[in-house]
Parts: structure tokens; C-alpha cells; sequence
């Protein structure tokens, strides 16, 4: 494909403004170009950038992103932005260890406003940057359609609404997908604010008009022929001034909706736009499931994964097999926040669509309604990514641990994720949940000991916390049946040390220890709260030394837990922890080259082994 | 007053169906003049439960309590509900130690379904409980207009709204108040919900039409005459039924309502019921600051608390004064979640309203914006309670701690609140912000320390936490330009122990170690997070028993931390820990029943030391 523009040579952004229609549509076909050669080549969020180029060169078209700030919420749709600003030289090396972000990131660009990692908080900070500023400046935010249904927009929203503030816009871009299929009452009613061409001429008409009794005649008259001819507006229920919705891949309409709009605005303002998820690549905007919303190197010309990886399985793959396997045999519910895709659990809601409830990002919902329902006596599964996890920290302490309520709770993405970097790593939850009363805290160590610990959660009467990484393993023959043993488990015998710690890094450990013929007992301690006091009395019996390994940040964890008992207990032992503190921030990179530097290959972990064994 | 019923005498609910209306009235009226003459004497939440007691009546009289389940968001308008479903006789041991819980709790009756001490849950844990049973029961929350506009009640509004869900029913108590006075936009937007007999009357017609396209052509009249009369619906627009806004103090009118709507809901129900918080009492229907929401005892002829407490200034108020103080020099934002009366922010709201931003009950919110704010250039203090910045967790480790933001955050309440109980103890914040990056968490151990505190706050470049008790203490002369020295503080020097702790119990237990002449170093650890290292290695090299006083959940806290130190650098003191292991949940009761029943009594403590100079 021939490109007019050559993208590599863009500095700033200020040559936008000087291009005509026809050139700037141009902008637009060879920045999607761009976009699908590179994501192809290094994987990343594909269809929510496609989807999104005509509204990002219509901001900095029409407004003055010198002057006026653009936030991007949940901040993956930001590679139009990146390419505007002067870092398309830099998506060779997009998500990589060094390379640029896939995220909004202050540190690589003064375009870059508000990082964004988790969704639904850039209503939020706009009021806040609104707060600090008193200047004429606009605060521009795009946000998607399932982001603007979690709790902290709507809160933002509910904030925003009551101002009269006329330097907010929020761009709503509705592609009716979020990261698959948007779920809820709002997005029903999204759906339904359909384009009226007579209505929303007469809007654009009502904005000149400043007599206010006038206006707000004409106000009632359009709210009596709208409530006739289309549906109730929650956004002008809200106190904010709606426009839309309109084509957001339409550059022209695009174009001339932000110029009219910016002109007098007298409160906050939202812009709804609808788009094409995908726009522009035929198997993007063919993708019902969210296949190319976080994407793999894939043949841009097939649209097909450039690695196949059935020779791996996940363990997100893993658990929705369990799941799917025992739910032939008994009832129970699976929750899940906008997790239907990432936690591989397509095929379960096919089979059993009443047992899978997708919430849509509303974390907090998704914990409560869960302790609702195993209250009232269902069998529950909550699944989350560990990062998400913490959007629901008081649900998790208050309703369901405090209550005692038996939830299994699987949290997915546990530890370094990789790629995503800093906003998305797994580190947190260990500490998190440790606080907690009465729940209990595990980690597998590979794919039968994850069925085997599932199997054991729906034995307990307790709340607990299964974590799995993002890792994928060999595939092999797994038993559905088998049930684990909760207790700490040796799975290697030896004198000089004592390796302990969870999850699978422990079984990568005790390879290292077998290849190496390391002298060490290597103790799986599965279960991390509450510790396994008579396995640990036993360890600290022998008087070697003790090393504990760690995939998380380091407070109140294992570790932690190891030391108060002996301090508590007298005993000897020095203990050695192989973890992060709470001060480092991990960026984003493969595993591979994250366990490089922050101390997981095989030769940090080995040395780690032989200084505590001295 | 002659009263007709004697309440102490009610065993369960029953008897209210018996009752006509008349009956029904007086029990309305004995119900307030318990209530009055109870709380006058215990203290407690008077004003949501004079508001509500009407409506509780009538759910008991209209439903089914041995079938329909009843919630009640934010437990502590359940009074009523107490009093009806045999409790009346507890009350004079309201919020005590031992005594009934100020809140819904599960192990006093089998009507109490669901505990709910944070507000905002009842609507997700409704539909859990709706997910989790297939019978026609009903499933009934209370929910009061500022609860509803937080992130989890929404997000469970947007889940239950597009449910055909013919079970469920919110009743929405607008007061209009809140715990003061409502805000954000959807308090706005309540208001406008004017009742209007016509489309009232329309409406209950409506819904005796069955064939559809008839309903639906009706459904779009009356939306026409309502756009033009009235504003529109934001229930209605999320998928709700929604019937209102009625006179909630109308039994019979309430009655009426409950009765027509029972028979064949189609969809989730919304019953809009005005009401006036306080009802019944003059002084608490005329209390617009919210004195009569959470009330000490009280004189009930003059509406004036019966200790006056002009001799104790507590940590609000100081912070408060100092925050006023501090804004006459310099600029600054004050954010907080609906704490304006809980901060004691009325004076400082008086003179400076523009820089203080109380954003309701969305503590996500607030924590974002505070971000947003403090990023845009504007110095901000965000105050909430310990126990409700759990609710913000995510916000506070991504938002404001990742990004580095210095924000300076108040965390009030921390440590043992008292009467509220268990889901209000201020006991797990040091855990939760330790696990956190950049952030730094502080604690005062007096009124001029938390001067010292809040000045050094203003001039650090991180975020910071500086966290006070409930206490009162003594008024005396402050000096409000003093600035803390962050570093730990010998308070008093002596040899056969190590003391170590903060807050106002390192200030009490001085004075106990002086009182008994305690050869002991007492030190201030005011700053929890970063420790100091210098000072804590000169402690373990004099050798002599550490003892560490926290009054939280020991889990990352101090404790670990300095035995992480002791570990790190093979000193070998033994140290003792007083703390709260995460696995204990400390009830309702005053300060000093809990203090001596939790090892906080000067016995105890005593006790404490004494074992670790052994």
C-alpha cells in the first residue's frame, strides 16, 4: 500500500493543522496502515485503535493539544495519539522491555496527560485537573462504552454533571463492544439513544439561541417530540449537554461536531460517538469475541495468530476446563467482570449460559453480588485478574471475608504480567488478601495441583483465593477429580537448604535444583495464608537455612508470616527472601526479559539459592 | 406520652398484619417515641430512623418477612426493623460492648439477611441473592439517596436494570440529606422527579394493560406529556419500573403503593418515597448539618447532648483548624467524600467554599480527583475515614501512589472507632497503604505532632498519609506554624526495654512508663513507612527487648518490618508484637469496654512490657 504520509517523520503534532480534508483522510487511512503492519508484527491492542483514528485526528485537527489536555481512559486506545505526537519510530518496540508503553505514559511524552492503566477514572481526574486550573483551556477525555459503566465514571460522572463547567468534554466512543460485548442497563440504553437527524438539528440550533426563557420553551418542546419519537437521555439526565450520536468514523462529521461544540459550551458536554471496533481491518471488525482487542503477532493478510499455541495450555485455559468439567456434575455460578474472553470461558458460556454471569468492569458488583449469592446458598466462582482485584478491596474485606462467606475466588494474572507493564502486574493481591480475616490464600504450582486446589475450594466453608499466573505449561493429561492436599508438600528432599514458595516458580525452582544437584529440600507452600505451622516447625527443626520465594510485593506475605513464627517460636534458622519491596515498579516487557532483570532467570535465581546456603 | 403498644413486649412481626390502619398509626407514633427516648439516653443513628418508619411498617404489613427478604443499605437505618422483629428490649444496650449492634448482624435474628455497615452494597447483593434462588419471593432493599449515587450501587443499579427480574424491589428513601445534604448531579436529578397525580394515575393504569403494542403506545403518550411536564427518568432510562415520588411518611399512602405494585411486577421496581429524615422530632427534622444523624446522648426536652465535650478537642476538629489555619496563607483544595460534618469542615466550608469539594459518598472518585488535581499543579488534601478509603484502594495504589502523586491524605478514625463496630474499625489502613509504592504513612501522637505532621505533609513531594484516632484530648494551647521532625523520637530514655509504637498510644504508654517507673527507651515511631533505619539499628544495638505497639492489624505494619530489618542485619534482640492478627474482628462497644477487652487497657499493656523485659 502506497502511504502519503511517512509517519516516522512526524515531530509534533502541529503539521495536523495545516492539512486539508483530503489529506487529513489520508492521515487516517495511513495511520490504520501503520497501525495493522506494526501490531502485527508485535502484538497489542489492535481494534480500539482502529476504531478510534478519526476522532484522534479530529481532537488535535480541531482543538490546541499545546493548551488544552486529551486524556485517554484506560489508556490502551492511545497509539493514534502516540503516532500524532512523534513515537511511531518507536512501535517497533511497542510493549517491550525498553521500548514504548502500551499504556498512556508521562514519562515518554508532555502529550501524554493522565496514565490510564485501569479503565473508567479519567472522568475523575479531568475534575480534578478542572479543579487545579483556571485558565480557558478545554479538558478532553475519550472514553469507550463499557469504561463509562463502572463505578468510579459513574461517580465521576454524578461529580461532573452538577458543575457548570465549560471546559469538559467527554467523548464518549460507542462501539458497543467494550473489550468483547458490553453488558448492562446502560449499555441497553446507549444503544437506544438513537440518531435523530431533526433532533439534533435542533439542538445545534438551540445553542444559539440566548434568550432563556426562549430556550428553554424550545427545550421542553424538543423533550416532548424526543420523548415521542426515541428514548430518555441518562447523560442529560445528568446535567451534561449531549451531542450525538454520530458517526466517530465519519472525520468530516467528526470534524465539524467538535468545531460547532467548542464554540460557546455552557456545561460539560458529551460527544457520542458511535464507531466500528476493528474499523478498517476486515477480521478486526469481524471480531465478535475479542480476538484482536489485545492481540499476538499475528499474518496481517490471514488475520491468524502467528504462533499457534496449542501446544501450551494457559491456566486460564485450565480453569475453564475445570469449571466447564464440574459443572456437569453440580450447580454453581461463575462471575466474572468483562473476563468472558481473557479467562477463556467461551465455551462454558455456551454450554451453561444461566451459570456465567459477565458483569461487565464493575468489580465492586462482581464481588458483592457473588457474597449475595453464596449467602443465599448458591455455590459461587469469582473471577478476576489479580490487578483488577484490588478495584474490589473493600468487598473483598468487608462482604466476603468478614462474613466469612465461602466464595472461591480465582484470581487470574497472578504476578509479573508482562507486556502490559507497570498498571497491570499481578504483585499486589498476596498482601492484599493477607490483611483479611478468615480467608484463605493459595497458589498452585502447575496445571493438576490448580484443578486439585479448585477441587479442594469446593470442599471448604471458607472464602478462598486460588491465584494462577499468566504462564502457559506442556500440555499433558490432567485428572478433573483429583483433589489437593492442603498442606505444605515436599517435592524435593535435601539437607543444606530449605527452599520454599508457591505457585510455578517453585516447580520451575526445582528443576534448577535437580538439573543443579542443589542439596535442598524445595517445599511447595501452597496454601500462603494460613501457613502450614507444623510443616513450618519441622523446617525450621532442621537449622538450615531457609530461602522464601516470592512472585509479589512484599508485605505481610509469606515471608513475613515466616519470620513472626520465628521470631514467635525462637527459632534460629536465617530466612533469606527472594521478592520485591513495595517500592519497586515493574515496566512492562516479555516474562523472559522481566525475569532478566528483576532477578528471575535461572542464574539470579541459583545465585539467590547458593549465597543462602553459605 | 401514653404509648399503645408496648414494644418490648414483640416477640416477631406477626402481629402487624393483624393490625388497621388506625393501629398501624399509633404504632408509628410509639415506634418514634421509643426511639426518641432510647437514643436519647445511648446515642446512636436517630434521624435516618425517624424518617423510615413509616415505610418499615408498611413492608412488614404489605410483605412477607418469613419469605420476602429484607435489606437495609448501610445497616444502621435498620431500627426499626430491629424493634419490629423482636429487639426493642436491646436497645437500652445499643452499640455496647456486648450489647446490639448499631447495624444489620446476622447472629441477632434471622431476619437480619444482609450486614451492611459500608452503604451502597444492597443493590449487588440483592442480585446475588436473586441469582441464587429460583422461588417468587421478594427480594427488598432500603436505600437512601445519597447511597445510591456511589460507584458499587450503580454499578449494581446498570447489572439489575436490564434483568427481567420480577423479584426485586428498591425502595429509594430520598431525605434529600443524606448524612448531610446530598450532592452530585443524580441529587439534583432525584429532585426534579416531581410528583405529578396525572402520570401517576396513568401509570398504575398502565400497568392493568396487557396486550403489548397497546402498552407500548401508551408507554410513548405518556412519555410525550411527561417530556414536556416533567424531567426525565434516569431509573426509568436504566430499565427500572419506577413508581414515584410518593410521601414516605404517609403510611397510607405507602401502604397503597407496596400493595399495587406486589401483584404482577414485570421488571425491577423502583419505589420513589420522599421523606423527611428526622420526622417526628423537632429538633432533628430542623438539623441541617447532620448533628441528629449520628448523636451522642442527649437531652430529648432540648435537643442538647448531655456531655459537653468544649473541653476535649478531638483530631477532627484540630485538623480542621489547622486546615483553616493553613488556608488563610496558602492555596490549596481540601477533597472529601460526604465527611464535611464527620471532618468538622462546617467553619472551614463557611469561609472557604470554594476549596472544599465534598464529592458525596464515591471515595473512588474522590481519590482520583485528588490525583488529577495535585497533577494539574493544585496542592490537595483528600481526608477520608480509615474504613472508607477501602473503599479507594485501587485508586490510592495506581492513581495517586504509582503516579507519585503528592497528595496529602487524612485518614481519620484510625484504629479502634467504638460504637460503630466491626465494619467501621479503622484497623487495616497502615497494612494497606504499606503495601503500596512512594507512599509515605505517618502518624501523630498528639494534637501539636498532627500540626507538625500536616505542615512537614505541605512540604514533601510524595504522597503521604497521616492518620488520627477517634480520641479527644485535652485543649490546650497549639502553635500551628510547628513542623514535625520525620524522624522516630525518643519520648523517654531508660535501658531494660525498647518501646516502640504511635500515635496517642505511644503518648499513654509514656506516661504509664512513667507513672511506673519503667526503665524504658519509649520511641515515637511517628513515621511508619519509610522506617528509620538509622534510629531503629541504634534500638537493636543497645540489645535490650523490642516491644512494638500497634492498635491495627499486623500485617506489613511496623512489626514486620523491623523484623525484616532485624533479619536483614542478623541483630538479635527479641521482638515482641502488639498488635491485632488479621484474623480477628473486634465488635461494637465504647472505646474503653473495647480497650480492656482487647488488650488495650492499662493492665494490659503493662502486662505486655513487663513479659518482653523479662
Amino acid at each position: 500500500m502506497i502511504c502519503m504520509f511517512d509517519l516516522l517523520e512526524i515531530k509534533d503534532p502541529s503539521f495536523i493543522k495545516k492539512l486539508n480534508m483530503k489529506e487529513l483522510k489520508e492521515l487516517c487511512k495511513d495511520i490504520r496502515t501503520f497501525l495493522i503492519e506494526n501490531i502485527s508484527k508485535t502484538g497489542g491492542h489492535l481494534s480500539s485503535n482502529l476504531g478510534i483514528v478519526e476522532i484522534t485526528v479530529a481532537m488535535y485537527y480541531v482543538f490546541d493539544p499545546e493548551k488544552d489536555k486529551f486524556l485517554f481512559d484506560v489508556g490502551h486506545q492511545s497509539y493514534v495519539h502516540k503516532i500524532l505526537t512523534g513515537r511511531a519510530k518507536d512501535f517497533v518496540k511497542l510493549r517491550q522491555y525498553g521500548g514504548m508503553s502500551g499504556y498512556i505514559n508521562r514519562a515518554e511524552s508532555k502529550y501524554d496527560v493522565w496514565e490510564s492503566g485501569h479503565s473508567s477514572t479519567s472522568i475523575s481526574a479531568m475534575a480534578g485537573i478542572l479543579n487545579a486550573t483556571d485558565d480557558k483551556n478545554f479538558v478532553i477525555t475519550l472514553i469507550g462504552d463499557s469504561s463509562i459503566t463502572n463505578g468510579v465514571a459513574l461517580e465521576g460522572l454524578n461529580y461532573l454533571g452538577q458543575k457548570k463547567e465549560n471546559r469538559a468534554i467527554i467523548i464518549f466512543n460507542d462501539n458497543k463492544m467494550g473489550i468483547s460485548k458490553s453488558v448492562g442497563a446502560l449499555s441497553k440504553s446507549f444503544a437506544k439513544l438513537r440518531g435523530n437527524s431533526f433532533i439534533n438539528g435542533l439542538k445545534t440550533f438551540m445553542t444559539k439561541i440566548s434568550i432563556k426563557p426562549v430556550r428553554r420553551l424550545f427545550h421542553k418542546i424538543k423533550r416532548s417530540i424526543k420523548g415521542f419519537i426515541q428514548t430518555d437521555n441518562i447523560f442529560e439526565d445528568m446535567g451534561f449537554d449531549y451531542f450525538g450520536p454520530y458517526n466517530g468514523n465519519d472525520l468530516k462529521s467528526v470534524i465539524r461536531l467538535f468545531t460547532t461544540v467548542k464554540k460557546h459550551p455552557k456545561e460539560p458536554l458529551i460527544l457520542h460517538l458511535n464507531t466500528v471496533k476493528g474499523k478498517g481491518y476486515e477480521f478486526a471488525e469481524h471480531d465478535w469475541d475479542g480476538s484482536f482487542h489485545g492481540v499476538p503477532p499475528f499474518n496481517p493478510e490471514t488475520g491468524k495468530p502467528l504462533k499457534s499455541c496449542d501446544d501450551k495450555m494457559d491456566y486460564s485455559e485450565l480453569v475453564a476446563n475445570f469449571l466447564l468439567n464440574k459443572r456437569e456434575k453440580e450447580d454453581f455460578t461463575v462471575i466474572t467482570p468483562a473476563m468472558i474472553k481473557g479467562a477463556k470461558l467461551t465455551s462454558f458460556q455456551a454450554k451453561y449460559p444461566d451459570s456465567l454471569i459477565d458483569v461487565g468492569i464493575a468489580e465492586e458488583h462482581a464481588a458483592v453480588m457473588a457474597a449475595g449469592s453464596v449467602l443465599a446458598g448458591k455455590k459461587s466462582v469469582l473471577l478476576m485478574y489479580s490487578t483488577f482485584a484490588q478495584r474490589a478491596f473493600d468487598q473483598f474485606l468487608n462482604d466476603i471475608a468478614r462474613q466469612n462467606l465461602p466464595v472461591i475466588i480465582g484470581i487470574d494474572r497472578a504476578g509479573i504480567v508482562g507486556e502490559d507493564g507497570v498498571t497491570h502486574q499481578g504483585l499486589y493481591d498476596v498482601s492484599m488478601f493477607s490483611l483479611m480475616p478468615n480467608i484463605m490464600i493459595t497458589m498452585p504450582r502447575n496445571l493438576q495441583e490448580t484443578i486439585g486446589l479448585f477441587n479442594y475450594a469446593f470442599t471448604v466453608n471458607k472464602p478462598i483465593v486460588i491465584r494462577y499466573p499468566r504462564n502457559a505449561e506442556e500440555r499433558h493429561d490432567l485428572d478433573y477429580t483429583y483433589i489437593a492436599n492442603p498442606s505444605w508438600e515436599y517435592i524435593n528432599k535435601g539437607n543444606k537448604v530449605n527452599i520454599l514458595g508457591y505457585g510455578a516458580d517453585i516447580e520451575r525452582i526445582n528443576k534448577l535444583v535437580k538439573n543443579n544437584n542443589i542439596d535442598a529440600n524445595v517445599i511447595d507452600t501452597k496454601i500462603i495464608k494460613p501457613i502450614d505451622s507444623d510443616a513450618l516447625r519441622v523446617i525450621f527443626e532442621n537449622e538450615a537455612p531457609i530461602i522464601v520465594f516470592e512472585q509479589v510485593v512484599s508485605s505481610g506475605t509469606l515471608y513475613s508470616k515466616i519470620l513472626e513464627f520465628k521470631e514467635n517460636n525462637g527459632f534460629k534458622s536465617k530466612v533469606y527472601s527472594h521478592s520485591y519491596n513495595p517500592d519497586t515498579l515493574i515496566p512492562h516487557g516479555s516474562l523472559k526479559d522481566i525475569y532478566e532483570h528483576y532477578g528471575l532467570s535461572y542464574n539470579d535465581i541459583l545465585k539467590s539459592i547458593e549465597e543462602a546456603s553459605k
